[in-house]
């Protein structure tokens, strides 16, 4: 396989392709729209959730599982949610294949297996959760219900594209219950600053937090708040949404509770998810021309040692340092592979690696060994040092903080240079088409203005930023009054 | 909810009901033959994977995700295994739904949304993923493959029992790809062994390992090696099974490899998987008339604290010394909760660990604390004790270590008292009906006589142990030559 990359200058989205597949984080596979996350990719999307798993439960969460199929009358019990995605849900119909009579063994579904009710493969899971918790609330003891879940969800998308629209994609969707509407808000945000401390702390990503407008809102939510990013492209990234769901689906499945003063209620609700999309956003927020670039605290390898033998009396006295080095790492917690595989070159290792986007890569030769030394070569900005070996250990800790950290300011400068004021509409078509990025402007409010812009620019209100400033203007598009700025751009 | 437990001896199977419902690990749900997995019982299955995930990994594994669906025509590939879970699988034929026009707010399925080729819903992996090796190996450098996956699967089941027969169930399922058969047949032994050790040390249940006769082997596999528990009630339990597949998958998705003499070969296949049944079998191997008991290596909590009040004045006094313990257990990384609710009365509270299976209780009493003492009560034996505060930390490590050996050697004591020889059918018959277990016979080799048996008696072969004493005989049933004995028994 050739492992050369498309620039992204050439063809950004080739560009993409390119590091999913041949960075060897997944693959297209025989069913159309879903893909194989394959070992790579599968162990960076570990990281990942074994980190928010761990705020979910510090936090107060515990996880469950609740069943993949939805039947159809659960699914439409609210209406605005089953409205928002009949269209696009896969459906199960009958429970047996038999042998087909006319030609030899090959299938058929089998007539006499039709289903009395359709079931539904989950797309989210607020309809067959709302109807279980109906069987777990009776009183205000019963509550909050704190409960999250890890698992597949499919939606069938027409243009798919790896990780960031497939029709099968792996998330974790957050459902919680509460006696007051001011405690499901209180929780809703919660979890937004959850999202927002992990794309920043974790995948170095700078977000947004905002609210979004109702054209852009969860089909069923009173409101959906929502963290965004901006890719290299210009083009923004919705990176977690959480929803407040008011008391549409307690309504929907007639879930009430007694409170203290045995007063029956609807109870509130939040969910709230994020999905191995993020894993499309990591890769377009930092990689380059050359490979990924994965934030130490996420990377799947932290750092490789490579040794560059010189005949074969260099081998032992090689190996016996890398895996002194690699033991110091190891007790340090560090991820870290020896690669003393003989098949390949170093310079084909160095590619592979920089594609692959490990943090530090280390070589070690005899000559390096003899003086005392290593090469040490950190990902994101490419420079090679010359280390030396009496506490390397602690200098490459102190180096994957040092690219955690550059890896988020270089981030968070693109983005900050790319949040441009608009204040007329050609100004705001120059921008999009000339820089992309976010624009803040001013709305008249209205989802007919939104969806107008949009048809227009392709461009969308991300979301409106928490804490915003109020401002009095005019709409961008209709001159109408406004009283702030909301943000903004083409999406993935 | 009333939380009194049917006793095994009245109805064994409502037993188990009360068990995982009033234990709180699963529920019913809407979903015909889908289960709930509730926080407990999710958190249970959590501190199970982890550890088989661990020796996946320390041997040589890692983890990947594969397509849920299957499309018809790569599932009919394998021929015996489309044969085999053709009877019972979920198929999606359409990808929308639409407005009912005569019933409004009711949906039905899109006529114009069904798909050119059905997809089925997995029931295991080896048709999608064998189709993505193709892609993946070229020669001998490409092996082995050693992949797992932790999924959901679907086989529609009529009769279904929480945990033990589901139609949707969590398992892990490894995917091994090898260059010869010697390499492949030595991996299904080792997950046979990871999966035994893990039964034994971790779940404290005795397994016995063996092979399958034909007739129960997996559909599609040349050998399927199993681990057989022995539940309370006399009848065995498959907890795992690792399968030779030989080149079968290979041969039915064309995937050849180049061997270092640039030779084409198929290659060697071996897939293996444990699922939530084992959760079932916990159940089943430990539990007694008053509730759960759970080996304190996967207990979700492995101590609690509940405090006995008398007056407000005691509460600070208590609090504080509670808070201590909690403290220097956790510091030995023990699972611990300090259950101070006021809303429960401490009698509640035991009754309710002890259903959930808590292996150690700890209660607290002001009396207990001026004499420097604290009430130790074990899950498995109900055993209290008086033990002093000084060092009771390393009191209760020692406690739950000798609960984790005791839980095992009891069931080990029941389990090798239920292994009996018969040598008549009449021997073989009583056995059964009296005492069930597992009867070691001797039986012909032949699918048919094994057949009759199943007919007559419901008990079918569970296994040819490994290292079979080789011991000429005459078959239970037919008389005929046998050079060894197999094991019988009823299975769930």
């Amino acid at each position: 396989m050739s492992k050369e990359i498309t620039s992204r200058a050439k063809d950004y989205s080739q560009w993409y392709n390119d590091l999913i597949i041949k960075g060897e984080l997944a693959d297209y596979s025989a069913v159309r729209g879903c893909m194989v996350i394959k070992p790579y990719g599968y162990a960076l999307w570990e990281n990942m959730r074994d980190v928010l798993d761990r705020r979910f439960k510090e936090t107060g969460h515990q996880n469950a599982y609740f069943p993949l199929f939805v039947p159809k009358s659960l699914f439409e019990a609210e209406e605005k949610n089953a409205e928002g995605f009949a269209k696009e849900c896969a459906v199960v119909t009958h429970y047996r294949l038999k042998s087909d009579p006319n030609n030899k063994g090959k299938l058929i579904v089998d007539p006499d297996a039709k289903l009395e009710e359709e079931l539904v493969v989950r797309p989210t899971s607020e309809a067959i959760i709302w109807n279980t918790y109906k069987g777990w609330i009776q009183s205000y003891r019963d509550l909050p219900i704190l409960v999250n879940q890890w698992a597949n969800v499919v939606r069938w998308e027409m243009r798919t594209r790896l990780f960031l629209r497939t029709a099968e994609f792996l998330w974790q969707e957050g459902h919680t219950a509460h006696a007051t509407k001011e405690e499901a808000l209180e929780e809703t945000t919660k979890m937004l600053d959850v999202y927002a401390q992990f794309a920043e702390e974790y995948m170095a990503m700078p977000v947004i937090r905002g609210v979004k407008s109702a054209n852009e809102r969860f089909a069923g939510a009173e409101d959906t708040y929502c963290i965004e990013a901006l890719m290299q492209d210009g083009k923004a990234l919705q990176a977690g949404t959480s929803h407040f769901l008011g008391q549409n689906f307690a309504k929907a499945f007639d879930v009430k509770f007694a409170d203290r003063d045995n007063k029956l209620d609807y109870v509130w609700a939040t969910s709230w998810g994020v999905s191995t999309r993020l894993i499309g956003a990591l890769v377009m927020a930092h990689s380059d021309d050359s490979g990924l670039i994965l934030p130490p605290k996420i990377a799947p390898l932290q750092v490789v040692i490579v040794p560059i033998y010189k005949g074969e009396d260099s081998k032992a006295v090689i190996n016996e340092k890398a895996e002194s080095i690699m033991k110091d790492l190891r007790a340090k917690g560090v991820s870290v592979k020896y690669d003393h595989d003989d098949s390949s070159r170093p310079g084909w290792k160095f590619a592979q690696y920089e594609l692959q986007g490990v943090p530090v890569r280390l070589a070690l030769g005899l000559r390096d060994i003899e003086n005392n030394q290593a090469e040490v070569a950190r990902r994101d900005t490419k420079e090679k040092n010359t280390v030396t070996l009496d506490g390397i250990s602690d200098y490459i800790t102190n180096l994957l903080d040092e690219i955690q950290t550059a890896i988020f300011n270089k981030a968070k400068a693109f983005r900050d240079e790319n949040i441009r004021e608009a204040d007329t509409w050609e100004d705001f078509e120059r921008i999009l088409e000339t820089n992309g990025g976010f624009i803040s402007a001013h709305w008249d409010g209205t989802p007919e203005t939104e969806e107008l812009i949009k048809t227009k620019t392709k461009a969308t209100i991300r979301c409106i930023p928490l804490n915003n400033k109020q401002e009095a203007g005019k709409c961008i598009l209709t001159g109408n009054p406004s009283k702030e700025r909301v943000l903004f751009a083409k999406a993935y």
